[in-house]
């Protein structure tokens, strides 16, 4: 078999099952070698922000890797801003980015570009192939790496002589790498500081601290200790809803982060690093923890966090039972022009049991995070990396991993424009996502960061660059034109029957919400 | 003044007058600085692509810089791809990339990231700001690389403190670098090959050797010596059409290119690189010339195209009259369903004099391009790189630069896809840009390249791959959807009122013809 087929029967062998693609000639041997493999599936997207979003969608829900398929360093290069999402998620995923054969590169070729270099920044990891034969074991490496937990970003540039050339075989499953375990000098002296009589403790979960068995060993270390369980503002998937057991969230704007985090003497982290200020601004604070609090590293993002808190519950011999579990809680539905707290309240009763959110909700995520913590339990994924135009293809990774579970997207406009292509994909593969875009015509966002970076009395142009009503954009019929069905709604009652209708049938959908 | 208010007061004293952008909160003062600038205009594009994309057709147009603003290193990686297609036409282009303030990068807040490394790549050169007062002056260098001759891709990174910080202040306009000339020992070379009286010869033209004055230059060599003009594939700006000097373009196809070139003994290039294969094919070569043939490198992108071509027309002493120039030429249109062949009829009639094309019309524009070499003069603008979706932000840009002229973008679906939201700058600006979508449903060319590469017998999973029509793309819904008025047309009858319509009215317009 040639290069390709090595590789890819590789990847097979490793249990890898989907490949998100955006291919183009120097990539058309690993098509094949994809078509010959039989189960596994190619899933086309028409942007490689599409294709690297849906593999980190995937990839959160699965907590096993998909592939992506890429061409050259300029394909590349559109799929970087989901990729660094995806890192930032500690997502497993392994990139398949084809590249000139070999011999032709000195030729300097119109597509010749230096696809090892924009793959290193928003990879953990990037391997050029050396040989048809040597691809393969660049496969397996890459297994290893994105399985590294909670997973990483494997890269592997593929010349396309590699690909092509015959002499390769597969190879066998890797065995994984272990997740590594906090010591016991840091569990106990977690434990001994959430022990102590003295001050206001939290714990501060983010990462897999936040899946269900493990917020159930934060639930009874709160039990015995008292302290208050806190989450990452931006985390990769956040398991939440009635009967588990309720995290708050930090807030996002740096100073009301500092005022809530005010009140701690102890913080033991747990599956993250300690809370900063998103961005930075002229005399505020970037480190929002308070003077003098006491700081403990329980595990980070790559240590495992569960083990980590079923330690600290241990040591601290803290009670399985009557844990605080998060009550069933509908908020009730005000009739009228739409808004982003009717959107909330409707979503708090409508959101269906075992659903998978994808929040780039923006501004107005602000209201319906906190009007969704009671709904049926759900699975919550969000923005980690801060680069947008993430939430629609994250669901449509999510809904290929999860076929069975229904998705919500709730999209910001202006975000939903980077990657609005991701409806296509929906379409063609008949995903049960419902898409909702919160259009209220603006990067409302940064009307309140201008601000907030000092700036005072902006004028027109200033202001024109937040603004998307000029032209209105009509996303139903951007939605129609890739075959997504849609529909517009401004009030309550119109939103509220046609979310219903959209959640009571498969298949994808899209609701465009004017706020 | 603060360091972003100095740096744009610096680069509008250079003559930078537009600035495309998709700022965010790190970016904040520079939109404000940007602001304040009378004069300075501000064009907000909703993905990136879009953003580079423009700025290269303003300046392949403008034939000087305009401003990139870009969020941080992902805001950057969305737009690397038309970069890399920039920095290949040689196109003057000033990137700022906004950063995290110096002092939060090492809290690494989720949007850290290294801008340096992603923009290395992609920019003939990076710089990052050391101060509130550096900033300027990285402006000054950034103007100077990217007026080198015939334009550079400068890349400056903002970290937001410099921007934010009071106690810089503007510089005034640099001297220009001056365009490197060809030695006359090299001149006298290529006229001592072109004169010789055996085998065919010719000339071998791109980048700026294919504006208007110079290509008549080059017609009195071809007058003095019988040597043939042939163009580059992938040109960033040709001036042809009825008057005009012809030249011939190299065919895509590498066997096809090599056919064609076989009979030469003697090639001079200017201003621009010996053709080589666009990919590499399995037995297929890279190198396109004829083994043997006599090679002169006249002048490269990088050396002055005209002064070359006066120099050689001196040592040949060519004529200034009797110079061959195209005439105007117009197709019959064949009645019924529409072809790329009956689009090129129709254009070869339509096509208004002083018009701008921007041709990203893939497979379809085979027949196109051809048929629309006697149209009245007009510049015709390509996919130097080879990443797709450049063609609707390019003629984005170029309308910007060109107010005054008719631009109309020729864009394969497929293609057209990764930058769809330019339609929306176009309705925005009101642009008068006419977008004909040639929607064959497919990644046509990638039919033709996956047997060329090998691949015998593709299954139904690789030929999926390749499909665009399961759904199919309403391209008249994108369009209307981002406030560009737009009809679908299926016949050639219908196809010729449309454009001509459109041809007839200022402002964006969308003809989605079904091929």
């Amino acid at each position: 078999m040639n290069g390709a087929e090595a590789f890819i029967g590789t990847m097979w062998n490793c249990g890898v099952e989907v490949c998100f693609a955006n291919p183009g000639t120097s990539e058309m041997q690993l098509v094949a070698a994809i078509d010959k493999q039989d189960g596994m599936r190619a899933i086309l997207g028409l942007f490689e922000g599409v294709v690297t979003g849906a593999a980190d969608g995937y990839g959160r829900m699965a907590d096993k890797p998909a592939m992506t398929l890429l061409h050259l360093a300029p394909g590349l290069g559109n799929g970087l801003a989901n990729l660094h999402n995806a890192r930032r998620a500690g997502t497993p995923m392994i990139n398949m980015v084809g590249d000139h054969a070999t011999y032709h590169v000195h030729f300097d070729a119109p597509l010749t570009s230096d696809a090892e270099a924009v793959a290193r920044p928003m990879s953990d990891w990037v391997r050029v192939s050396k040989s048809e034969r040597d691809l393969a074991h660049a496969g397996v490496e890459a297994y290893n790496v994105a399985r590294t937990y909670p997973g990483k970003i494997a890269t592997v540039i593929v010349p396309a002589d590699h690909a092509w050339t015959e002499g390769s075989a597969a190879i066998e499953a890797p065995l994984l790498p272990v997740a590594q375990v906090s010591p016991q000098e840091i569990i106990d002296a977690a434990a001994e500081a959430l022990r102590a009589e003295t001050g206001s403790k939290c714990l501060f979960l983010g990462g897999r601290a936040l899946r269900e068995e493990t917020l159930i060993l934060a639930g009874r270390v709160a039990a015995a200790t008292g302290a208050r369980l806190i989450c990452e503002t931006f985390p990769a998937r956040m398991q939440r809803g009635a009967g588990r057991v309720a995290v708050e969230k930090l807030p996002y704007f740096g100073e009301q982060a500092e005022a809530f985090l005010k009140e701690f003497g102890t913080v033991v982290t747990c599956g993250t690093e300690p809370p900063v200020s998103f961005f930075a601004y002229p005399d505020k604070p970037s480190w929002l923890l308070p003077d003098g609090a006491k700081l403990i590293r329980l595990a980070s993002l790559r240590e495992d966090a569960h083990m980590a808190l079923a330690g600290l519950a241990d040591a601290l011999d803290a009670p399985t039972e009557n844990i605080s579990t998060q009550e069933r809680k509908i908020f009730p539905v005000e009739d009228g022009a739409l808004t982003p707290a009717s959107i909330g309240a409707v979503l708090s009763e409508l959101i269906p049991e075992n659903a998978i959110v994808s929040d780039e909700s923006a501004t107005a995520g602000m209201y319906i995070y906190g009007l969704t913590e009671g709904c049926e339990p759900h699975d919550w994924l969000t923005l980690t990396g801060g680069a947008i135009g993430q939430g629609m293809p994250l669901a449509l990774g999510a809904a290929v991993a999860c076929p069975d579970r229904k998705v919500i997207a709730l999209q910001a406009d202006g975000s939903g424009m980077y990657t609005n292509q991701a409806l296509w994909t929906m379409a063609r593969e008949e995903l049960d996502v419902t898409t909702v875009i919160l259009n209220n015509g603006s990067y409302a966002i940064l009307n309140i960061e201008l601000a907030r970076v000092g700036v005072e009395n902006p004028g027109p142009k200033a202001l024109s660059m937040l603004d998307l009503k000029r032209p209105e954009i009509n996303w139903s019929q951007i939605s129609e034109g890739q075959g997504v069905p849609a529909v517009r709604v401004s009030t309550t009652e119109e939103f509220r029957k046609e979310l219903a209708k959209a959640l009571a049938t498969k298949g994808p959908r899209l609701i465009e919400a004017l706020i």
